[in-house]
């Protein structure tokens, strides 16, 4: 059982209807390492940042238990920063600000004693770097790769070359319709199946998120929020939840990517209920056992006493 | 066990990426008779046609043993006309034309002896007129109401007060959020139900649907469909469906609210199927009864074998 993960390290500034932070801690890589930290110990990471990074983030995944080996840091430069601001109903966002900085010449070196990771989480960077990662790792048993719009315009045949790589996808409705061009999420989903991944994930936010396998579809319910304080990083939470889960349970049968995926829902809930990483630094496990019953009785129905056959 | 429908009968042109059809038979009310008509039977029907109105489209409902003593005919009249025209990814639709017709000054009048109807089912029409329905029911058990962003825009105080007298309202997202003002779903549900009905509906087409009562949220999911040929008529196939289980079942506790919302889910998705009503007139049971199950399929999990408390 091990999970490695690779993605980006982030200081976020991060407006909503809500407030404001400055330069917080966040990354693909932080939010997944994070929540699946609640499953599986240590969680590999892969990433780098600069020397501005605070000790006091490094201090938050040490004390989560994560693995930072393989965390690279270049002394003499900047971490990457994302700044965004959310609408008033927290649906859309304007990227105001993203600065590459170190991430610009990032090349993945995988530690030799984790190149033998059962599941490897791939958050959501530049598709060729995802596949440097791959090149590196010996025959995992999972791997998942997180994208985004903007690789999917920007770097389509080379995240093209990345899905054929990978055996399961996560994405979001807009962005699994902007891949495949079908408006219809369910022929959507098969067409990206079609792109390589055995398992697609197709995240809707408020609407819950689909699991499309060859043999099935799941459809997960969204926790019903009445206060979204910040939706950054809900996306690698959910990922973070999803992988720690399959990488703990290390059962990857059709039944089981289910509760991956309410997990990985899970996650991201808690995510959002706090600015930046705030809401995935001081969970109980049985905070998330509790939620995980709420997903089930927030979906759960019974057949009926009678057939309503001969009315 | 008892369903009176109310509601209009129309004749519909539609045109969608798959086709036209021309002056087919339509109507809030038409759609909730012949989904209801597979779980209770006979449905009652109130509404009113012209001379127009095709003896075709009366046998179809009589053959769904619709009871038509409250269909009022005006021979010398018109029957009400739609027509629409659906985008490419069929979400979206413009309204072409829409003449009332006869629909202009019905006054709907309730046969004495469905003036003791145990569950009454308001299709979209004039807030107004939904009112002066409720006026003459005896008592009923349960008021279930549509409505749409028309009547929620141009009838607003009316629409409300109509609210004030309903158990149940069904309306779609959007409705829901132009009603309350409220972007966030939860919150609209609640503020929505502020306003009278002790449940609320909201069906969020491919994303399936909310059922809120005062001790509980349940999330119903779509099926996944990958040809919708014709969304007409789904809502109404949905209230349809919703209301005629509750009729027949006669049990409104939240756990058979739960199953009603899945049979309306279920008539909705075989309305879509086809043009107009085509999807509606023949069925099996058996079909419904396995589409019920499949719904139970697709957003069935169960709990891990372990829990994830000690990772």
């Amino acid at each position: 059982m091990s999970l490695l993960v690779v993605g980006s390290l982030a200081l976020d500034t991060i407006e909503t209807p809500f407030g404001r932070v400055e330069n917080a801690i966040g990354g693909s890589a932080t939010y997944i390492s994070l929540a699946a930290g609640y499953f599986i110990n240590p969680v590999r990471l892969v990433g780098v940042v600069g020397g501005d990074f605070p000790t006091g983030a490094i201090k938050v995944l040490e004390e989560h238990d994560v693995d930072l080996e393989g965390l690279e840091v270049v002394p003499s430069g900047k971490t990457f920063r994302w700044s965004g601001r959310y609408h008033y109903d927290l649906n859309m966002r304007d990227t105001l600000l993203t600065e590459l900085n170190v991430f610009e010449k990032f090349e993945p070196k995988i530690p030799e004693r984790h190149r033998k990771s059962r599941v490897v989480c791939l958050g959501n960077i530049d598709p060729v770097l995802q596949r440097r990662v791959l090149d590196q790792i010996e025959k995992p048993r999972l791997t998942v790769c997180d994208t985004m719009n903007y690789w999917i315009e920007g770097r389509n045949a080379e995240l093209r070359t990345t899905l054929r790589m990978v055996d399961v996808v996560i994405i979001n409705d807009s962005e699994a319709r902007l891949l495949s061009r079908e408006p219809n999420l369910i022929r959507a989903a098969r067409l990206v199946r079609d792109m390589g991944p055995r398992v697609v994930i197709i995240k809707k936010g408020e609407h819950g998120a689909l699991l499309c396998t060859p043999d099935m579809v799941f459809s997960a319910p969204a926790y019903p929020m009445e206060n979204i304080f910040d939706p950054t990083g809900a996306g690698d939470a959910f990922a973070g939840g999803f992988a720690g889960w399959l990488a703990r349970s290390d059962d990857f049968s059709d039944e089981n990517l289910k509760r991956a995926v309410v997990y990985g829902s899970t996650m991201a809930s808690f995510c959002v209920e706090k600015f930046s990483v705030e809401g995935l630094v001081d969970l109980k496990h049985l905070q998330i056992q509790d939620r995980f019953r709420a997903f089930r009785e927030l979906s759960r129905f019974d057949e009926p006493p009678e057939s309503p056959d001969q009315p």
